[in-house]
């Protein structure tokens, strides 16, 4: 297994569309019901995937990563975290003229800085905030800024195994001359390259760091995941360039908006050049929306303030997460046919105690021998997940989104159990 | 003059970042005032630009495209055009799953249909409605889409020149080995290519038609101003690939929404992929202050509902942009120093009468012999352009917006009447 998935990679990066891996269109096709919704709703803003009373969408159990749970918490917000928009509000091009990143709202910049304080996952002080349409886009912006543009060979881009899926198809689907996927990092040979760090990993939870160092090499930093729902804070990270997304922190993807803390100047100067080339900026209505959210989220701990608000979404998340992990051991356990990770914990400075790590996937291995695909198998029992293979590892391996509303996990949970 | 926009494009096209072209990342920079004002509104939404209040903006006349001539009718539609988005939603990746544009807001969907079927300036009948982070970013779609994927070459993009700045830069700056710039429309030799053909056309208001045809050629056309307050709606236009955007129609630039109108079903797949690959889709949050903003102009001339509001965005936009124009073109006299593009004009289906085409660009010629850069001899003068050389052309022309808000028009025309 260990040598398979860089041999697959080095087959992909000359092919333009990675034949043999499912995309990630696929992927998200594969999780989304059937065809035939199209227009349901088009006098209300949409409510994503329909819910379960509707027959057609039984089998699309927890394979995208959406992060609807967090919707329940929102509904009890009330409208501290609503956003109202005038017709002639932020039409213009510029935000803030003054700053290395001049489409991003000055509003915008101080919440991200200050939820950044109040959890204390990462520092802030001497670093520049850039904003951009999802972390997606910035991780693109990344691989621009530090991709020398003189270089006769494009730069290595590598992540250790299991990976996020996207990270190969997302570097290399315009067949960039500044950048290609280089597979597994810790079968890389050479000096220069960029090194992508997620952590806590996507797929499986793992707390990372960078496994190459060199002179001449990058990292970047997918923080995605680094919030007290989903594992202690155990240290102020300070590195060269995290990203950082609402998708995950508040769980609102559907406003398409992450943030990057860079230290650096003149790659702050860069990533910001992508986004004005890719999009000349980003939309202000979706940065004046994660303002408003994140500060809600900082309301709910200002102690200090005496403004504390009882809606605390860390609190809110961590309870879901501890009882979504026991509900899925428990099931693995009921059914015998699976595995799971080990269980770890840590002393979390946010919280001031010790507290367990609650990946937002489940890593689900299939220890039954007749099974070597256990995406397959499992499609055969309608429950959908994103195949081993797509994220570098061996396909006995399986992505399960612990994300969901709560009637799509309970279903999940209970068609598990009930396997053998 | 004729032959050095190629030459000059096909030396661009083996370099990485265009030395010698300004990007339009420098452009942007010359525009803007000097840094200081970050996070001076850290409390409010931005405002663009600061206003002329303000001495050290006194030299950003007329240089961005910025659509802020459009602020003044949108004071004026009250709530008609006020968006309020509660917390909790459209927090999901999706939005229509039975939709080839899987993240579209069926909302949205059905305001871009009504108002193209209320103003007749484009077919949406046997079309596909796509949406993108701006217009921008469906161009780079639509390079995407039509580039065919196995090819031992980049596809050739070319567009007649003077053509809009953005296009060989946004086309080159991945070093896509998919597609790549190739300068002039009227020099290209070969059968596969991409032409753009924007109309009326940045930077000189032509109406313009694809100047290429061979069966392996494809044109995508860029209709961003194709609507009534800059030129007669002459034609229902049924192009195969046809990208509008609010940045123009409605001055909504800060929302960052375009679409496309896409036949062929296969190309409007790989344009959506496009999306979700660089952003993962687009902003709901945007999608929907979109479709709120373009029903409320559909709802100015909605006379068969009975329900048509007193507020008609092209009424006011036509009455402003005659104005303007009348305005350059007594100034551009008084000064004698400078002509500009002779005024034509058509039968305007949408107004039912005869009417000017008025450009949202001025694209000005210094006649003087001494004057070879004129945009160089209108920065000594207080007034900031974009150089000819910028779009393909001779620099003895420059670019000047006409859609500035009213105290930064004025000053740009006083001074321009004050230059012999
Ligand atoms: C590790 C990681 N990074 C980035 C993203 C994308 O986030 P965004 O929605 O901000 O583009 C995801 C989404 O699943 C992710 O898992
Ligand atoms: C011809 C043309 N197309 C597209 C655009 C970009 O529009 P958007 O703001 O939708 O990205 C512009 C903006 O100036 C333009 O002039």
């Amino acid at each position: 297994v260990a040598a398979l998935p860089l041999l697959l990679h080095q087959y992909i990066v000359n092919q333009p569309h990675h034949p043999g891996v499912v995309s990630p269109d696929q992927q998200r096709h594969a999780c989304a019901p059937q065809p035939g919704t199209s227009g349901a709703a088009a006098r209300a803003p949409s409510t994503g995937k329909p819910s379960f009373t509707n027959a057609f969408d039984i089998r699309s159990v927890g394979c995208s990563g959406d992060p609807t749970m967090f919707e329940a918490f929102w509904r009890e917000t009330g409208d501290a975290a609503e956003l109202v928009i005038p017709g002639w509000q932020t039409m213009s091009y510029f935000s803030d003229v003054g700053n290395v990143c001049w489409f991003m709202e000055p509003l915008f910049d101080q919440q991200v800085r200050r939820l950044h304080r109040t959890v204390g996952n990462a520092a802030v002080d001497g670093y520049h905030v850039l904003v951009g349409t999802g972390s997606t886009q910035l991780f693109m912006a990344a691989l621009y800024a530090l991709s020398p543009a003189d270089a006769d060979q494009p730069t290595s881009v590598v992540s250790t195994a299991p990976y996020y899926s996207s990270y190969p198809a997302v570097t290399d689907f315009l067949r960039s001359g500044l950048f290609r996927w280089a597979g597994d990092a810790n079968s890389f040979v050479g000096d220069s390259y960029i090194e992508l760090v997620c952590s806590p990993n996507n797929p499986d939870g793992a707390i990372r760091d960078a496994v190459l160092s060199s002179g001449a090499g990058k990292a970047v930093h997918d923080l995605a995941y680094y919030w007290p729902q989903y594992t202690p804070i155990t240290r102020r990270a300070d590195h060269d360039i995290m990203l950082f997304t609402v998708s995950k922190s508040t769980g609102h993807a559907g406003t398409r908006i992450g943030w990057a803390l860079v230290k650096d100047r003149e790659v702050a100067r860069r990533m910001t050049k992508f986004v004005e080339l890719n999009t000349i900026g980003v939309s202000k209505d979706s940065q004046l929306r994660a303002a408003k959210v994140l500060g809600a989220v900082s309301d709910g701990y200002d102690v200090g303030g005496g403004g504390a608000s009882r809606h605390r979404l860390f609190d809110f998340g961590r309870r879901k997460m501890v009882e979504r992990w026991r509900m899925l051991r428990e099931a693995a356990a009921a059914s015998g046919a699976f595995s799971l990770p080990a269980e770890t914990s840590g002393q979390c400075n946010f919280a001031n105690e010790t507290a367990a790590n609650n990946p937002a996937f489940a890593w689900l291995r299939c220890d039954r021998e007749d099974v070597e695909d256990c995406a397959g198998f499992l499609r055969g029992h309608k429950i959908l997940t994103r195949s081993g293979n797509q994220f570098g590892a061996d396909p006995r391996y399986v992505r399960v989104s612990m994300l969901d509303r709560d009637d799509a996990y309970d279903i999940f949970i209970s068609r598990l159990a009930s396997l053998k």
